[in-house]
């Protein structure tokens, strides 16, 4: 079935979300981060990401900036860093403007010249994501931004993935749903979209009811993809 | 508040989710975990946690004993040990056995001398429960064993906890809950309930919207926390 619509993650998929942790520790002063800068970020990660999931369970959400601002404080205090509030607040400020993958800008292009519907769909909420889309220059390149604001539960609740249909008015099997998190790719999978998940690390694809249609190293044959 | 039941999450409180990996690495034939059965078991407990979660949200249950395979087999084939059923399969029965903690049984013993309710209310499915349980012979130290299977919803979905009022008609407030998993004691915090986290790994406590009451280095002062 003819793709029409390619609808990305966000973090860890267009953005390196290791990227502050592994930038504040090649700055100055970010010395302490030199050994542990790796685990910190995966650590950070980690419960932010748990954080969200188990928000989505109990009813209790709050936006994702302060689900981020929850897990780096865990993780700062698992290495030893909790009182270091200069460090808090450049790791924060980094993640705000993080490194997007070097392949997205071409291919993203690549895509609108193929006239395909492109855009984000993320736990973000809509300033990060707004910062984050244009401090990497991508803003010509989405047709939108959709936030789980606009729904108030967080990934990978359906009424999510619903946003994607109101928003373009498409059929499920006519999206290709991009994302580098197995948890993702697999709920997408599961709610109906075509899916590729990008495996950046080589890990085993996740035991969830939906499996990925494809595994890709990075985004780069995105485009031949969705033309099938 | 007179504290009137004690209830006791199940794996990594009462029992030890990583004896399976290091029970099998002392094994004869056990020589392929003996660098990495530590990470093995936390990544097969991290996907059985995330598996658990992400079908709470997405609202494709199944039973504990199915994500704690699908869990297995990702740890498995991340260590490159995918095709080794023999393995498998023996981490598996081992896992239907886990060890008690040390402490377990005189504590909940003190606790049902001084006259408390005591019972188990855990993500595991009954018959997991139950080879638990007798394996490490606490049957008669507990008045009841609840299962999330009695709603078909993972933790921490609220009616979990509602088990608890409904089996022993008392109120929140008159409840302790122990448990080692921080986002456990976390949601059993925001419920409601009295909480005690048991941080066995000295870990830092979950930014969630619940903190709990208590935090303790294992379960031994149970009973003079429960009796105020």
């Amino acid at each position: 079935m003819a793709i029409t619509t390619c609808i990305f993650d966000a973090y860890g998929t267009l953005f390196d979300v290791s990227a502050a942790a592994r930038q504040a520790a090649a700055e100055p002063g970010g010395e302490k981060l030199a050994e542990h800068w790796p685990q910190l970020a995966a650590d950070w990660r980690a419960k932010q990401l748990q954080y969200s999931w188990l928000r989505a369970i109990t009813g209790d959400h709050t936006d994702f900036w302060s689900v981020t601002q929850d897990g780096l404080d865990w993780a700062l205090e698992a290495h030893g860093l909790a009182g270091d509030a200069a460090l808090r607040e450049r790791l924060l400020a980094l993640y705000w403007r993080l490194q997007a993958y070097p392949e997205v800008p071409q291919m993203l292009a690549r895509l609108k010249q193929a006239g395909l519907n492109t855009a984000i769909l993320s736990n973000g909420s809509p300033d990060m994501l707004a910062g984050a889309v244009q401090s990497a220059g991508l803003s010509e390149l989405l047709d939108d931004v959709l936030s789980v604001e606009s729904v108030g539960i967080f990934k990978p609740a359906p009424q999510v993935y619903d946003l994607v249909l109101q928003r373009f008015g498409v059929a499920k099997a006519h999206v290709l749903f991009v994302s580098s998190n197995g948890w993702d790719a697999g709920a997408a999978a599961a709610y109906g979209f075509a899916t590729a998940w990008v495996d950046r690390a080589g890990e085993p694809v996740d035991r969830l009811p939906g499996r990925p249609d494809h595994i890709l190293p990075d985004l780069v044959t995105i485009p031949e993809l969705a033309r099938g």
